[in-house]
């Protein structure tokens, strides 16, 4: 498939690198910054371009991966082309692009990515959405091309999907840089905690979280719990963390359903 | 070495059987639960025991693997065979051994573990203490034929550690449950997370947790927020976390020393 690339930051990066890999030509990358656009279009053999005037028609979609808010204005742009265009938002309802009536789609990659870590796109989960069922069956080809976790998610789980994954993700790993933080101020080193940190993460992979939960608040341990607030006594943030999450725990439904 | 587990848990399953790969004798396994004590012992080749009354002092030491609020009782107990008497604990503190007078030590794995999933025990750091150096010289021996992190870490340090690890393990698979619950209450399959999580742990194995920080808090963005508030708002457990480790994120440290 002829693809152009709308953006290249993380997403576009890592999406882009599997598109190649896989035998797509990438004919463009639009960045308005055109160094950005130049560094990723070097590495998977396309043209950079920083203006979508310079736009080459001869492409079958266009994958945009840029800020949330900044979507609906290019597609508002690229509609006259008349081509499959795609977002890779996890927050952005496919509405956004049939309003300038283009054959649209969603192409959501379920993943944490940063340019400086290489990970394997083939586990990558890929939520798909197409305004139509023809559509829906080439980006579902499109996406079987690069990855074996292909899954149709229309915009209102996609909009789950998003909230469960700050859940998953974003605030697991602010806990991480807590705890960081904590051994730093105490000369310790963050190696330590790796180990348990990569082991948590593993565990729930073949057991529901529910059911593999450990710790001082499920115990309802109230000796551990007031001497780690005690420690935290000049933290107030991470003391009201500590109390909000334990607390949960504690009011943790523990059957197999998992529900928190 | 000859070695006598005090205690049947998650901790001594994983102790005993690494002990027992690595060539040390168990001489017996105590429970208060006889059958918890012999379903070790069998897989380890010990001998169970119910009551401390039965211990063979035909052992070179003793390493409690209880609740925390029974360690001081069992250690009193034994103090009498004039052993070496380990904890296990990250939360006990090496003195409640020494009001005994034993010879005491402490055998702190940071890690998590469940009975039922197997993990490879080389890589779990072991954080020792001796209350003397010839005490620290042995358990550091010991702790060597079974993992490649020993570190040395008296018990104001293990504190912190152990408070750490609540960030990093517990509070992190709350979250992944709370996520799973999300996914489950809209029919999606938890397994769609389980790369995220996966991969959130992979990346600060590499990079400090907060360089690596991604989501809308941390790009500040108030629409994506607000609309996930909204979306939990029959959830106010839920809505309050949302908040303040929002909060949290948006105030961070980006720098590279990544206290939060």
């Amino acid at each position: 498939m002829r693809i152009t690339l709308i953006g290249s930051g993380n997403v576009a990066t890592h999406l882009g690198a599997a598109f190649k890999n896989a035998g797509h030509q990438i004919v463009q990358v639009y960045s308005p910054n055109l160094q950005n656009a130049a560094l990723l279009a070097y590495h998977i053999k396309a043209e950079a371009i920083d203006d979508l005037q310079q736009i080459n028609p001869n492409t079958e979609a266009f994958i945009i991966s840029v800020k949330d808010d900044v979507i609906e204005g290019i597609a508002q742009q690229l509609a006259a082309h008349d081509k499959l265009i795609l977002h890779t938002s996890g927050s952005t309802d496919i509405s956004v692009l049939l309003k300038y009536n283009v054959k649209a789609g969603v192409f959501y990659p379920l993943q944490t990515f940063s340019r400086t870590k290489e990970l394997n796109f083939w586990n990558v989960p890929l939520c798909l959405e197409g305004a139509n069922e023809n559509i829906f069956k080439i980006i579902t080809e499109l996406a079987q091309t690069v990855s074996n976790n292909v899954y149709p998610v229309n915009s209102a789980q996609r909009r789950v999907l998003h909230l469960a994954a700050v859940f998953a993700c974003n605030f697991p790993n602010y806990l991480y840089s807590i705890a960081q933080g904590l051994l730093a101020d105490n000369h310790l080193e963050f190696d330590m905690l790796k180990p348990l940190i990569l082991e948590t993460a593993d565990k729930v992979q073949q057991q529901l979280p529910a059911a593999v939960q450990t710790g001082p608040a499920v115990r309802n341990d109230e000796t551990t719990m007031n001497r780690h607030l005690e420690m935290l006594q000049n933290q107030p943030m991470l003391q009201q963390i500590y109390q909000l999450l334990s607390q949960g725990i504690i009011k943790m439904d523990k059957g197999t359903n998992g529900k928190a």
